[in-house]
This record gives C-alpha cells, sequence and structure tokens, in this order.
C-alpha cells in the first residue's frame, strides 16, 4: 500500500437542517463518493452519536450544546487525522453552530439542507413528528423548540419536493472543487 | 490515491499503565510506524480528550469510567471508519478496562505498559507525583487512587529501566503479526 496523500485540513462538512430533512441520506451519499475515489470519510450521524459518545444527554438546550460540542470535538479528531468528516446533526442553534465553526476553524464547511417543515412531516421517517403532534415527545425541533436557520450557510440545499439527493451531492462537490478540496 | 486496503477490522491498541510509565511516548512512536507504511491511525491520549470529547469531567470514580467509556466509543468510530487506533489512557480499574473490551470486540488489545511506581515518579513529566506528595493534588492513581494491573493483558510490556520504547514497539508489531493484522 502507497503512503497516503492527504489535504492538509481536511474539510468538515457540518450538514444542519430538521429531522427528516435529508441530512443523513445526503451524508451517506457524499462519504460513498470521497471513498469511491479513495478518501477516506466518516458520517457522524446525530442518531447514531446519541447511542454512543453522547450517550449521557438528553434535549435540553444545554445538553444540545454539549451534544454539538463533542460532535465537533471528535470532528477535529478526525480532521487532524487526515480523514474527511461529514456531520448530520439538526444542530438547532447559531450560538451552537458559531462556536463548532470556530473550533473547527478553516476547514468548516456548514451545509443548510433546506426541507421544508412540511415535507420533512410528511415522510417523518423517524414517526417523531406524529409523536409530537400527539403529545408523546415534548421537544421536537420546528414544532416545539426552534430551529434557526443558517443565515449565511457555505452550501444552501433546496430540500422542496423535486431536488434529490444527486443534485445535492453535485452541489456540494462544486463547493468543495472551487476551494480546491476535490479534483473529480 | 488508490483505493484504500484496509483490515475488516482494524485493531484497537488500548495502552494502560500509570502517569508516566510511557503509554503517551509507545503510541506515538506505534503511529508512526503505522504511517510510515501507510496505514492511517490515530493516538487517543487521555490528557488530550480531557481538554476534547472529555472536558467536562473530573476524576472521580464515576467519571473516569465515562472518561474511558467515551474514549471507548471514540475509538470505535474510527476502528470502524478503517483507522488503527492507539488509546494511550492510565485506565486504572480493571472494570471500565472489561467494559471497554467487551464494546470493541475483538480488535482489542490490551497493552500493559508496566512500569514500577518508582521509576514513574522520577520521571514525573508532569509533575503530578510531586504535586500530590505536597498535597495539591488529592487523586492521583498509584498514590491515592489505586491502579488495578491486567491479570492477562495481551501484551504486557516490561517498563523497568534499560528497556526502551525500541523494544516495547517490536512486541507490540510481534503480536500483530502473529494475528495476521501487521505483515511489515
Amino acid at each position: 500500500m502507497q503512503p497516503l496523500v492527504m489535504n492538509e485540513r481536511p474539510p468538515v462538512l457540518w450538514l444542519t437542517g430538521l429531522s427528516g430533512a435529508g441530512k443523513s441520506t445526503l451524508a451517506n451519499q457524499l462519504k460513498a463518493r470521497f471513498n469511491a475515489f479513495g478518501q477516506m470519510a466518516v458520517v457522524l450521524d446525530g442518531d447514531e452519536l446519541r447511542h454512543g459518545v453522547c450517550r449521557d444527554l438528553g434535549f435540553s438546550a444545554l445538553d444540545r450544546a454539549e451534544n454539538i460540542r463533542r460532535a465537533g470535538e471528535v470532528a477535529r479528531l478526525f480532521r487532524d487525522t487526515g480523514v474527511w468528516v461529514v456531520v448530520a446533526l439538526i444542530s438547532p442553534f447559531a450560538q451552537n453552530r458559531a462556536a463548532v465553526r470556530e473550533m473547527i476553524g478553516e476547514g468548516f464547511v456548514e451545509v443548510f439542507v433546506d426541507t421544508p417543515l412540511a415535507v420533512c412531516e410528511r415522510r417523518d421517517p423517524k414517526g417523531l413528528y406524529a409523536r409530537c403532534r400527539q403529545g408523546d415527545l415534548a421537544l421536537l425541533t420546528g414544532i416545539s423548540s426552534p430551529y434557526e436557520s443558517p443565515r449565511t450557510p457555505d452550501v444552501h440545499l433546496d430540500g422542496a419536493v423535486g431536488q434529490g439527493v444527486d443534485q445535492h451531492v453535485d452541489q456540494v462537490l462544486d463547493f468543495l472543487r472551487a476551494r480546491g478540496d476535490w479534483r473529480h
């Protein structure tokens, strides 16, 4: 095996958006694309992190902040190892996203998966919207907890019906090409 | 760049031993050796984790357990990404090490860096032993908090004076060769 060619500063793609917006699907597609060209990559998925590194945390504003902080710290460890990182995490509060952008530094790419609430609720892949409407779930972003939309995301993806994940992958890769991170 | 050749199940080397035993030095040497042959690797160092993912934790038995749990979760994320992992963490309690072994599964390699307390205290690279003896530090493993030596570590390194880090690296690589993980 050859010594690896690596970016000096691999990107950390931070996918933010509502539950059901399509963050995890997009993240896994991006990882597959990177891997296909020999670039190691990891998806840090909010749901999975909550079963692992963040298992002790709940959904209060404080715990959400800590959740995002830890995701950022893990992302940084991967980035420093030369692994490209795709984080898929609702990350509803602008302040927390700003903190993690500062922590990660120049490699940070904020990707807003901007899918309308009505679309997310219709998909409801985990049944969370139904549970919240029925009163079984107290805090759900977009319903009973705010989502602060990014004002100046690095990449703004239109998640309305008709836009497919392939288009979103292309849009992210275009951004990375323009930055010189992606040459394929 | 070529698609990467990767182990199905990269090893997670878990270096346990007293403060000053030489865990970090050995971990960095192992990483350098792996990298030299094109194998991506990461060192998860206890001190660094405490400034990052584990910044909210102290040194009580409960916090130490959580510290080790999180280190194990991060190790698993790297392992699942195909990155070799070297953890350098005092991890004084057998119960916590057993838990992390169970979590990681078959790739887990417990490496006991068995350096006598007197040698560690003479080195005292962080001045912790001096601080503890002077009463400035309440809990220090080996002095005021127990270290439970592994009874059946996968690799047992003699850290007495006269043994150099190169010998320890060779001993770990021999173990990995015997398992079929390392072919150089």
